[in-house]
C-alpha cells in the first residue's frame, strides 16, 4: 500500500487541526481508502517558530515551491488563506496535476470558475468543502444529496461572528458596539471585523453556495450586501416584541431558473428554525421543490470543525485517486446565469421612522406605500420615549426591492416623515 | 447518449414521486450525468387500477422477473418495501450484475450487511439514503461528510408518526390516544400503528445510522427498544415544567469503540437543538469528536422527499456507471461490533413516584438511590391532586442503566412507593 502524500500550505488554526487528524485519525483513514495518507511537506511563514503541534522540522519549509513542485506529493491542502498567492500556487498545483482540496471561500468566491476550469483541463479534483460553514458538509449536500431537486431557496446563518454579536445584543439588551469589542476580546471578531460586520465574508460564502444549489456562476458582484454596523438595540427590542429574531442572512432564491442573492440582516419569525440558530454556531437553510424544508447546523468555523471537513474532502480525492477517476466531478453550473430585477425581488419589509407626533400624519404615510401598490400587513404607531416625535413601525405584505425603493425616495419629500430609521427584510 | 434504463419495483407513494422526479427533472439529470434515465418497467399488483399518474401501460407490469431480469435495466430501484421478497428480488438483481437503489429500512436494518456482500461479489452498487429521514441526507453525511471523524454520539427523530403525537400531546395537552386517533384520521398513523409507536421503525433506523456512523456492523437486536404507548398526559407536563420536551429518541453512542444503540421517549432540555423539532419532521444530531454539535432536520417521510433521496442515489449510481466505478463503495463495517454493558450505559433519568405520604419516606426513598451510588440532581415532593399519595419527581446525575434497575427492583420492596409511574432518560 503506497501511501498517499499531501502538501499542506499553512499550519495555523486549520492546518494545525488537519495535521491533529490526519495523524490522529491515521487507522480510520486507511481503513476508509485503503493507503496511508502523509503530510509529506508544510509550508510556514516561520520554520523557527514555537507551534503547539508537533511537525518533524525536515518536513517545514518556508519555500512554498518547495511543496507545490514536490515531486512525489499527490494532493496540495491550502489552508494559508489570502487570494493572489493562493491563487497562483493552486493553478501550479494543478498544471503539475496535483488534486487541491482548500477552505479558501475568498479564492474560491472569486476565482472559482477559472481554478474549476483548470482542475477540468488537467483531470484533477478541487474540493472546498471547508469554505463555507467549516464543519457543516453543505456543499456535498446541495450538490449530491440534493443532485435530484430543484432548489428554490437557501437561507445561511454563514458567519460565526456577527451571529454571535446579534445573539448577545438579542440575549442581554447589549449595544452593537459593546458586544463588539466583547468579540474581539474573546477572539470571535478580528481587530479590523469590517470584512465579517460589513457581511462582506457572508457575501462570499453565498456566492459559492447559490453556484452550486443553483448550478449557475454566481459571482461576487451579484450579492446585493448590507452588514450589521448600524443595527440598535431598538431595532432588536422591536424585533422581539413582534415575535422575530433579527440574524444577519444570506438569502439566495431561485424561481423560473432567475436568480437573486443578498446578505442583509433579516428579521426572522421566531417559529422559523433558523431564528433559534444562536451564538457562533451556523445554519444553512434549504428549500428545494421537492424535498420541501430542510436545515443543516453546526460550527462555523474552529480549527478541528474545519478540520473535519477538509480531511472528509482529501479522504474523497484519495478515494478518487484509488479508482482513477479524479477529475469527474463534473460541471457544477451548466445552467446560464439569469439574474432577477430589483422588481422581480420580493419580500416583506420592516421599517421603523420618526415621524411629526400632529393629526394626519399616519394617512400620508400609509398613502405612500399605497402609491406603489405596498399592502401592509401591520402598523404600529407610539410615542418615542426619547423625543417629542412619534414611531412608526409598519410590516408590509410580499412587496419588490423596487416599490420599497420608491417608498423611501418619497419618503425623502414628505416633511413628516424626520427620519428611516432602519429598514429590514423579513422573513418566515 | 445511450439512455440508462431503470426498473421500478412498486408504484405506490414514493414510486408515483421517483417517476415525477424523473420524468420532470429529466433535464436537469441529463445534464448531471450525461445520459437520459428512463424508466423502462415498474412493477405494480394491480395493472389496471387508477392512479394519478400517468404511466404507459406498456411499462407496467405484475410480474417481478420481467423487471428484475429484463436485460436491458442496469438499476432496480425498489419502493415496494416488505422484507421477504424484496429481499429475494434485490440479491437475484445484484447477481445479474444490476445496481439496486432502495429505500427499505426493513430489509437493510434486517439483512443490510447479508445485501452489500452481494454487491460486493458482483461489483454493484446499492445505495439507501431514502432508508432513513426521508428526504435528509444523513447517510451520505455520515459516510462521506463525517469520513475524517470519530462520531460518538447519533441522537434521531427518525419517526414522524410518534413527533407528531408528541407534539400535539405537548402543545394542546391531550392524551396519548385522542391523538393517535386523530393522526390515524389525517394519514399520519397507520391504522395498526405497532410499528410506530412501539419504536420499532425508529429502531430499524438507529441500527443503520449506528452501523455507519460507528462503521460496525449494528444488528437491530442490539437496539434496546421502548415505545411511547404509555406516555402520559402528566409526564409531559411534568417535563415541561422542568424545561423539558419529551421526544422519541433513537440514541446511539460510542466512546472507545464500545456502542450502545437505544430507542426510547427522553426528556430533552428545552435549550437542545433537537428539542424544538415538532410535528412530522425528522432530525438527526450528530457530535462528532472534531466537528462537535451537528443536527440536520427536514421531511422523514412523504412521496417527493424520499424520492428525492431515491433519485440522489440513482443519479450517483448513473455517475459511478459512468466512470465504470460501481460497488467500489467500500467496506461500511469494518470495526469489530462491542457493546456496552448496562454497567457502561449511563444517562441522566427522570422517576416519577406515587409514594405513601408520611413522614420518612423522602428519606428512605432517596436512601435507595445512595445505596446503588446513584446521585441526584433534582427532588421534588408535591401532593398528588387525583389522590391521597404523595407524587415525587427526581432527576439523577449521571447513573448507570444496571445502578438505576437495582434501584428499581429495589423499590418492588418497599412498602412505601406504591407505584413507580414513569422512568424516562434525560438529555440535554
Amino acid at each position: 500500500m503506497k501511501p498517499v502524500k499531501v502538501g499542506l500550505l499553512g499550519l495555523g488554526t486549520v492546518g494545525t487541526g488537519v495535521v491533529r487528524i490526519v495523524e490522529g485519525h491515521q487507522e480510520d483513514l486507511q481503513s476508509q481508502v485503503g493507503s496511508p495518507i502523509m503530510i509529506e511537506k508544510v509550508l510556514v511563514q516561520n520554520k523557527s517558530k514555537a507551534r503547539n503541534i508537533a511537525v518533524s522540522p525536515d518536513k517545514l519549509t518556508e519555500d512554498p515551491w518547495e511543496v507545490i513542485r514536490h515531486p512525489e506529493i499527490d494532493v496540495i491542502v491550502e489552508v494559508m488563506g489570502g487570494i493572489a498567492n493562493t491563487k497562483e500556487y493552486i493553478l501550479e498545483a494543478l498544471s503539475l496535476g496535483k488534486h487541491v482540496v482548500t477552505a479558501n471561500k475568498d479564492l474560491m468566491a472569486l476565482h472559482g470558475p477559472e481554478i474549476l476550469a483548470k482542475a477540468h483541463e488537467h483531470r484533477c479534483d478541487v474540493l472546498y468543502e471547508a469554505s463555507v460553514a467549516g464543519g457543516i458538509p453543505i456543499i456535498r449536500t446541495l450538490v449530491e444529496g440534493f443532485s435530484s431537486d430543484r432548489i428554490t431557496k437557501i437561507m445561511g446563518i454563514v458567519n460565526g461572528t456577527t451571529n454571535y454579536i446579534l445573539t448577545k445584543m438579542s440575549q442581554e439588551g447589549a449595544s452593537y458596539s459593546d458586544v463588539l469589542k466583547e468579540a474581539q476580546e474573546l477572539g470571535y471578531a478580528e481587530s479590523d471585523p469590517t470584512s465579517d460586520v460589513e457581511g462582506l465574508d457572508a457575501a462570499r460564502k453565498m456566492t459559492i453556495l447559490a453556484t452550486l444549489g443553483f448550478r449557475s456562476n454566481v459571482a461576487l458582484e451579484d450579492v446585493s450586501t448590507q452588514g450589521i454596523s448600524s443595527v440598535s438595540k431598538e431595532d432588536i427590542l422591536y424585533a422581539k416584541r413582534l415575535g422575530y429574531e433579527l440574524k444577519l442572512l444570506g438569502i439566495a432564491e431561485s424561481q423560473d431558473d432567475q436568480i437573486s442573492v443578498s446578505v442583509q440582516p433579516t428579521m426572522v419569525r421566531k417559529t422559523h428554525p433558523i431564528a433559534s440558530v444562536n451564538g457562533v454556531f451556523n445554519a444553512v437553510y434549504v428549500f428545494g421543490e421537492a424535498v420541501g424544508e430542510t436545515m443543516f447546523y453546526g460550527a462555523g468555523a474552529g480549527e478541528l470543525p474545519t478540520a473535519t471537513s477538509v480531511v472528509a474532502d482529501l479522504v474523497a480525492v484519495v478515494k478518487n485517486l484509488k479508482l482513477g477517476v479524479n477529475g469527474k466531478q463534473g460541471a457544477v453550473a451548466y445552467k446560464e446565469k439569469k439574474l432577477k430585477t430589483d422588481e422581480q425581488i420580493s419580500s416583506k419589509y420592516f421599517l421603523l421612522l420618526h415621524v411629526a407626533d400632529r393629526a394626519g400624519v399616519l394617512a400620508r404615510i400609509t398613502q405612500a406605500f399605497a402609491d406603489y401598490e405596498v399592502s401592509l400587513e401591520s402598523v404600529l404607531q407610539q410615542p418615542n420615549p426619547n423625543n417629542p416625535d412619534a414611531e412608526i413601525i409598519i410590516i408590509t405584505h410580499d412587496a419588490s426591492r423596487a416599490a420599497i425603493k420608491k417608498v423611501l425616495a418619497n419618503f425623502e419629500s414628505l416633511d413628516v416623515v424626520y427620519k428611516v430609521k432602519s429598514v429590514y427584510r423579513v422573513e418566515g
